[in-house]
């Protein structure tokens, strides 16, 4: 039986250097425990040290197993690695991927290696809140680079990997029509360009198709910006990898300042926009749970209609008095 | 130059079959429209007659091909069909997956048949709310079945799948492990199970693994309990479609009254919550991207906190004073 501890104490334990107490603080900020609230936020103010690397791409281009090679060769540099994964598995199933986390399973008794697995369910815009204060925890526990990796479909998947310092978009040859279409939509926040699969006789067509896409688009960059690099990589030959590191440091240092400044900025906004929506929602949805089942009889009938009976909702709910309580 | 045609009379000429007065209005729908909310409002009360199938399947699944057959075929049977498609494009194209659409185009001169493609950008919990909404608006126009296509990754997604008459769900075999495991999440939640691609030698395989899953699932069901049937579909040789048209047909009439009630309720409820949601997001939005910039540089210099930045600014937006305008 654990005793319950105070999450003020479980963030200085985990700042100490307890992994046990970062992985308890991060199940309060996933579950939005209000009484976690004070210590993210102490959190947040601590963070800012480590770098945050965001990994994304679509089902099936093997960015979970690159993300377990990834983890293992920044490893091997001496840096600490934390790897946050949101799950695509439903709210109906509750469960991890459970092939991908196997395959880093030679990293679980490392103690310069944490990873963790995130479920994609819960209140709207509350994964991307949960996800980016575990990021500020395990920052704040002193890991050196921390890993965000997300599948690359649903808005707010796309919104973390690219609240980060430096996003890695995963593609690879061969996958369908329909992948295809959704990959389009991601490769355009990528500071860095993974091709996985690379050991595929297809995937040099994958490869050449990216650069001729940069190539397009960067003709009238100005002259330190950014050039965003191609890395082909073999989960099976273990090619690529350590220039995908080095890209990744390289992404670090290289971005102009002021392009750095706007970045953390446009990161800011939106951790502020999604904990404030994550907040006023769950306040409206627990009202909304007790006090409104009268009225979904005549709305299943259609004898009264949604945008009506929301707005007269939304007045009840929050006319007058304070919203929230202070914080602590 | 159209002149900008008032909302309600919208509705009026879609309600007397005029289609680009649907689809104009159902463009307001997605656009969150204000002054389009009482047309809404009154399609929500004047619809309930149509069949609403939702359609949903991993990436890759061959749904949106199956989609196009269903719809022929339930167009052979008489009915007028209209298909709202989800796209997983992203906020950053804004594209639909012409390739599905494509496949599509051999309907687009049957003025019995309707397809809209939606795009998942937007407001959060604006999409479900746009998508049934759009639904309402086909069903006062006239449309006997409207089928609600959606990927099944996401949560809106998926309940967007689940808050219809009768959800299929579409499994293919040969995908791989990442999307097997997303798969998963949303077998549970199907009334009919479809597996495409069935002239491939493995379907076999994946149409005995959902027939087992089910049948050990179902033991201790009501008699009168609706058994989920299992249909194997090929686009190939058309195989299944038939059989599909008839289970979602036998499925509208074979729930027990009291079950179909209870999902009117869900769905209602569903429908109150995204528009509540919705309406909420909206106004706070508005509010945050006026007022809220000042703030940005101390809390991208972490000398701030989101917690307590987010309670100020919700106290402060929403303190006092009536929320919402009447609708009408």
């Amino acid at each position: 039986m654990s005793v319950r501890v105070a999450s003020a104490e479980l963030l200085a334990r985990a700042a100490a250097g307890n992994l046990g107490a970062a992985a308890r603080l991060i199940s309060r900020a996933e579950a939005g425990a209000a009484e976690a609230r004070p210590a993210l936020a102490e959190a947040y103010r601590r963070a800012g040290r480590a770098h945050v690397v965001g990994i994304t791409g679509v089902p099936g281009s093997g960015k979970s197993t690159l993300v377990g090679r990834l983890t293992h060769a920044l490893r091997a540099t001496g840096a600490k690695v934390a790897v946050v994964a949101i799950d695509p598995s439903s709210p109906y199933s509750g469960g991890s991927i459970l092939g991908d986390r196997v395959r880093m399973s030679d990293l679980a008794t490392d103690p310069g290696v944490f990873i963790r697995s995130m479920a994609t369910r819960g209140a709207t815009g509350g994964m991307a809140r949960a996800a980016l204060d575990a990021a500020d925890v395990l920052d704040v526990a002193g890991f050196d680079s921390v890993i965000i990796e997300t599948v690359g479909v649903g808005q707010d998947e796309v919104e973390i990997a690219k609240a980060s310092h430096t996003t890695v978009v995963v593609s690879a040859p061969g996958l369908g029509d329909e992948i295809q279409a959704i990959k389009a939509g991601i490769l355009e926040i990528a500071d860095i360009h993974v091709v996985s699969k690379c050991d595929r006789p297809d995937a040099n067509r994958t490869l050449t198709d990216l650069k001729l896409m940069l190539a397009l688009g960067t003709a009238d960059d100005a002259p330190d910006a950014w050039r965003v690099p191609v890395v082909g990589t073999s989960a099976i030959t273990g090619e690529g990898i350590e220039n995908l590191v080095d890209c990744i440091q390289r992404h670090r240092t290289a971005v102009p300042s002021d392009a750095r400044a706007a970045r953390a900025r446009r990161i800011a906004a939106f951790r502020l926009e999604k904990t404030a929506e994550n907040l006023l929602l769950e306040r409206f949805q627990a009202r909304f749970r007790t006090h409104e089942t009268d009225r979904i009889e005549s709305l299943a009938a259609r004898s009264i209609d949604p945008y009506s009976t929301a707005i007269d909702l939304l007045n009840r709910t929050l006319h007058g008095g304070h919203v929230h309580e202070p914080l602590a």
